[in-house]
């Protein structure tokens, strides 16, 4: 079985905490797949075949070939014989159902890539804070969303445990890239008639913190909202 | 800087899940530093330089040598450069409060060992559970407490921040161990007017998952009550 690489949590981005804090050429050598966001929560990032796509909020879509940018928060993985799996009918609602239910993947963390024609992509692109950084919350609130049909592309994210959802997203975390790389953001909601791809169940999360960052180590969480903050500003619809 | 490694976690004890799923001589390799419980929630488990004692519920402490018996959950790791510490009028409001501020760690996982002459130590030792299982809070209501007056001995444990309180206790995790092998067990309260030993900071928490097990797999999490659960069951007083 293979492990899931995150880097920094949603708390401490909830808790305003969007510096930078790993490279992304760090990154690289725990996975080579992924998502995640850059410094200051600029964009949607997508990590397929060790090539890094930033998604960011005008819409457009960089291929980011520079190794030294920082990330706040990404989640990658080497895929390790994953199980290949053909979709019909594809939406939230099947993966969040019924392929969960058939997989058992409540209480671990997966990995899922699906790809083909869409009809419909919803996505939503964070846009770049600047320092004081609102909460992950508050950048929520305010972020552009984007509709595409009849599109070519792949899904690709992770799954974790609800008893995960104070770290990072409880359930499915799927962003979205289209096979001409120039659409992609964080997936709010889909139709497919049929997706073939692949899932992969983890026995290892590997979670890294930003232990040398000052801010990340002075930051104060609040418990109270956390949870439901995260799954505000990263759940599906 | 070392990573902490920990198999299971305190959501899955909480759901019932008691029994054994890693073998210990797989978790030592892991680590030869840490503590954790048996088979069943029997015991209060110490592991020192890749030593294994088990505080067993009418209070008598055994050397482990079995390689092949099963533990639910631990966190083990291997000492890495840890930083040397003594401090006077040690009790928990101390490691809480001012080492947590002086240190940095609200933020951080963490390992401490401390050794030397205690004035006081009250412990308790979880009992050996049949299936079906009870939730960790059950057991917690009904465990045999200890307590012990100059004693030499030493504390070991880990901390683990706020917003992992769902998955592993929050705070401060400590066992008490003494020096002659024969008292040992989850740690309640102490007090002592110097102790000497080190600590540690880690970057990275390895959580492992028992995936294969599939009690684990189907089990179901009250997340309402969850982080009270685990701060009544595993707390210090």
């Amino acid at each position: 079985m293979s492990k899931l690489y995150e880097h920094g949590t949603l708390a401490a981005l909830m808790a305003g905490n969007m510096a930078g804090t790993i490279a992304v050429g760090d990154l690289l050598k725990h996975g080579n797949t992924g998502i995640g966001t850059f410094d200051g929560l600029n964009g949607e990032v997508i990590i397929l075949n060790g090539e890094v796509y930033q998604a960011v909020s005008d819409g457009h879509v960089n291929h980011v070939t520079e190794r030294d940018a920082k990330m706040p928060f990404a989640s990658v993985h080497f895929p390790d014989k994953p199980t290949p799996v053909t979709l019909q009918q594809v939406n939230f609602d099947l993966l969040n159902g019924q392929f969960v239910d058939d997989h058992q993947l409540a209480n671990v963390f997966a990995f899922l890539k699906l790809s083909g024609h869409f009809e419909k992509v919803h996505t939503r692109i964070a846009p770049k804070q600047e320092r004081p950084y609102p909460s992950l919350l508050e950048v929520a609130k305010g972020q552009p969303e984007f509709h595409r049909q009849d599109i070519d592309g792949t899904i690709l994210g992770y799954y974790a445990p609800d008893v995960f959802g104070s770290i990072t997203a409880a359930g499915w975390h799927l962003h979205f890239i289209s096979d001409d790389r120039q659409f992609a953001g964080h997936l709010l909601g889909f139709s497919a008639d049929q997706l073939k791809g692949d899932f992969e169940i983890f026995d290892t999360l590997e979670q890294h913190l930003p232990v040398e960052d000052q801010d990340y180590r002075q930051s104060k969480v609040d418990l109270q909202s956390l949870r439901a903050g995260i799954a505000a500003a990263e759940g599906s619809k």
